[in-house]
Order: structure tokens, then sequence, then C-alpha cells
């Protein structure tokens, strides 16, 4: 069984984990959000594709779940030193692979060459593709004016309100070689539990992926719990889109995309809601969705593929 | 008394630490070396600046004479790990400076209001001034061909036999604002023993320094004891360049430029043919010019100085 999975920041990266421990290398392909790329101190940071390739080599941070295991900050302590931006921060292991990305962006590989390279280097099996080689910066709409991603998420901790969303240069990007082949090569797509508006949509937004899941079975894994988001500001989000945050919103945002959809048991009363909303047929497993052990990732990982397999 | 230093790497940087030592703050300026800054992963760096100006913080790494003091390797060990290169050895602490300095010069600073402003973070007293904002990048004629600075010194570590050395842009460069105002205004102007070649010569190559100079009462110290350099290939390329190295090569290769001349007490009996050398008139004063300790590199500044006061 051939599975793609779509995946933006930590929650994403713990079930391309489980799905890669679950499935034969060569049957998974996890295609990245890097809508949140942008440049730090002329450095190409890509937060999200830095995420799923450290978690998928084992040597993510596993303490926040972003960064590098064995951390240090010497070079950040430097920086604070000269009184320099530190906003977001650099480790000193990460800081090679924004340099090494950087050094070889400019002499002209593009991004799915470096990924492939440096999953090579960490030893990731699993085929990781950016969701292209264009940039398509995402850009925050808020009550303090448009924030480009990483200022709105890091530098200002999602303290301002957001009211949409902007995925620039969404129109003119195209998927990166090898997208297009793993989709229709799949036999089930899974979006992974990560933000719906800025881990996800930034995929579904370079044409003509969102056509070419259409024709797919797909299933997400909802990464809101009750009214809760696991992590980040997706509950927020949706609140201050004016939607009630919950699985069901969740699901409602994907819409028709849906063939199955992976909601946590705490939310069991919401899937004769789910199953009967407008927007189609979509069928509902309920799970503990939580992944704090490797093994819950693992876990789940296999309910997920079961659960699809029913769909196919 | 109002003293100038030219500086180049880690002996220069130790007698100007000594300096600083043994004159008030506002008394002392040190003109440095940027002959062999260079880009490595897009980053500015200047090593010779960097060194003195770590040096007179007392941030140096005391055991190589360059570098910081604690550092560490993690981005190195990050580097090496996906196949980078890693032939110059950015340390953790070290790279910060490097990618503020990056971010300040793209930002529109110039180079010598990016050091005074590092100076000023580290605690340094007295005024450093790169020689030149604009590049001059040293090129090494070699019998492997025209190599970039580093490439020799480092990637190469001095290994090609050398027949010249270009210092790119010279011509076009002009000293950073503050350096005619310094050396204007200077009693005594000391070149520290520093390569002749490679960290001096290219001070001098950008116009009108010289010139300022030869206005001046300037003495030099002997970066040469016996026929070996204390440290780095000046000796060897003394040798290559068909002359053989010595106090007097020194001197020589500095020639009208100079009133007075340090050398080493093993030297000793190289005074009278360099008083008596056809290039003009120079005081000679032998001395222990070992700079082991912090001790010796005061004791030898104020040996200096009190030379220098002698010829003023």
């Amino acid at each position: 069984m051939k599975v793609v999975a779509l995946a933006g920041g930590v929650g994403g990266a713990k079930l391309a984990y489980g799905l890669a421990q679950a499935l034969p290398a060569g049957n998974l392909t996890v295609i990245v959000n890097t809508g949140d790329d942008f440049e730090f101190f002329g450095l190409k940071v890509s937060p999200d594709l830095d995420t799923v390739c450290y978690t998928l080599a084992g040597i993510a941070n596993p303490k926040t779940g972003w960064g590098r295991a064995d951390e240090t900050w010497h070079t950040l302590e430097g920086l604070e030193e000269l009184g320099a931006p530190d906003w977001f921060r650099l480790g000193d292991r990460d800081l090679a692979t924004h340099l090494e990305r950087t050094r070889r962006l400019k002499n002209g590989q593009k991004l799915h060459q470096v990924t492939r390279d440096f999953c090579r280097a960490w030893g990731v099996e699993v085929a990781v593709f950016p969701m292209s080689d264009d940039p398509v910066p995402t850009q925050v709409k808020t009550d303090e004016g448009m924030l480009p991603f990483q200022e709105y998420f890091v530098r200002e901790r999602c303290r301002p309100r957001v009211s949409g969303f902007i995925f620039q240069g969404a129109d003119k990007a195209r998927p990166a070689p090898g997208v297009k082949e793993s989709i229709q090569d799949a036999d089930m797509v899974v979006i992974c539990p990560s933000n719906p508006w800025v881990s996800v949509d930034p995929i579904l937004a370079v044409s003509p992926i969102r056509e070419w899941l259409q024709e797919k079975t797909v299933l997400a894994v909802s990464p809101i719990i009750g009214s809760r988001a696991v992590k980040g500001p997706a509950a927020k989000m949706f609140r201050e889109m004016g939607i009630e945050p919950s699985a069901f919103a969740v699901a409602g945002h994907y819409g028709s995309l849906l063939s199955g959809f992976v909601i946590d048991e705490e939310d069991r009363e919401q899937v004769e809601e789910i199953q009967s909303a407008a927007w189609g047929s979509v069928s509902v497993c309920d799970t503990n969705t939580w992944m704090e052990t490797e093994e819950e990732r693992v876990r789940l990982a296999r309910e997920v593929l079961a659960f699809g397999k029913t769909l196919i």
C-alpha cells in the first residue's frame, strides 16, 4: 500500500514518524509545508521541513518537538551579546542545516534536491518532498497588519488576532518534482494532524495539488481535541476566523476533499454530526490521537492505515 | 602620546593588547588588515579583525590565539554530517560575529561601523578600524595558480609555493573613515609583528595610507626571530620570494618607511647591519620579543613605546 502524508510541523512530523515505522520505506512519501520558510540572517530556514526530517531521522529535540537533540545555544548567546535579532532561536547544530541549505540553494540546487541529500545524510529512508521548490511565504492578516508567518508565529507568539492568510506566490508556484508521481501512485493520502490554516492549506494552495487529491482516498487526523489544539494556534485561529474550534470544524475546513476523518475518542459525540454534514459523505474513526510516546505515534499510524484501507 | 598600531592576526593582536594595557584607551588606535576577509557560506568573515577584537576584549581562545574562548564546534559537526565544506573552522560562538556582521553589512552599515559597535558590545575601549570599508581581497600567486588568501592559508595550509601577492581592489579602495585622522594625530605608528607580506602590505596598499605614514615616526617589531617566523608562513614566504628570512629581511621589506625597528635579542648581531643598510637610517632596539603571557605582551609594548619616544 502506497501512502502520501501531508505534514506541517510537530504534530505532522510525529504521525509521519509513526507511518514511517508502520510502512516499508519505499511505500511512504511525506509532502511538507514550506509556507513557513523564511530568511533569517540571510539564511534559508525551513522550520516545518526540518522538523519533519529531524523527527524522521530520530535527531529531533524530544522536549520541544522542533530543533535538534543535544542542542546548544552558543551562537545565540553570541548574537545576544551583540544585540542582534534573537527572536528566532537558532541552535548551534540546527544552524548547520540552514548554512548548508543556503549554500546549496545559492549554488543552484533546488530545495527538493537539498532535502533529498540531507535526508540521505541523516539516514532518513522515506521520501520527503517540500510542497514546492518555489517560495510560497505565508502572510498572516492580523489586526496589527500583515505579518510574515514566522514573525506572527515566533516573534509575536501568535498574539495578534488573525483575519486571514495569504499564500504569496502560490498561483505561480509549481509542486516540487516527485510530488505529482507520489500522489498519483498513492492508494491513500493522509493529512497529518497539522494546523489546517497555516500548515496544510499552503500545500493545498499549490496548484494543482488539490485537484490531484480530489482523485484520491484522502483522510485527515484532527489536530483539535475538544476545543483545544494539541499544540499551536489552530484553535485560536478557528475562533478568530469566526468558527468554533472542534474536530467538526476541522472536517468542515477540508470539506469534500475527505473520504475519512480520524478524531480523538474524547470527541466521539461528534461522529454523527460529521458523517451527516452538508459537505458530503465522510467516514469517521474515533481513537486515541495523542502521540506522547514513539509507541503512540506508531499505534495511531497503524490505526489510520487500517481505517484508510476500509475506504479504498 | 597618541599611538597607531597596524596589525594583522595573532602576533599583531598580542602586541595591540599590550599597547592597550600600556596606554590610556583614547590614545591608541588599531588599524587592522582586512585583506584576509572572505565569504564562507555567504557569511562575511574577517579573521584578522576578529582576532584583534577578540584579543583586545579578552575573549580570544588562549590556546589558538584566534577564535573565541570556551568555543564549541556543534555547527561544524552538523556541517560535516551533511558533507559540507568544513576547511574553515567556524566555531559556534564565533559564528554569531559572522552572522551579525553579514546582516548589518546587508542592511547598509559599513565595516568600520560594525567593528565599532561590536567593540562596544565586547567592552573594547580602544579604537579599532578596518583598513578600509571596501573589499581588498588578497590573492596569492602560487605554483598551483592564484589562490584567494584563506584558501591558500587555511585550506591548503600554506603548502603551495608563493611567487607574489595581489591586493585586489586596493587601487580603488579608500581608507576607512577615522584612519586618516588617527594617523595624522599619532605621535608614533607601530607596525606590529604581523606577516609583512599578507598582513601589513595590504594595509600599506590602500592609498594613501603609505604616504600618510611617511610623514610619521614609524617603528616595526620583527615577526621573524632567527630565521623562523614566530607563527605562520612569513619565513616560508620570504624564502619563496627569494629572500633569506631574518629580522634584517623584514627591515628591508619596510625600508625607508621605518624610523625604528625592534628585534629579538637573539638577533642582536644584526643590529649594525640593519642600521647601516642602504634604505636609510633606522634605529634598532633589541629585546625579548616573545609574547607567551599577557605580562610579556605588556612589557614588550612598554619597551616599544619607550624606544619610540626616543625617535620622535
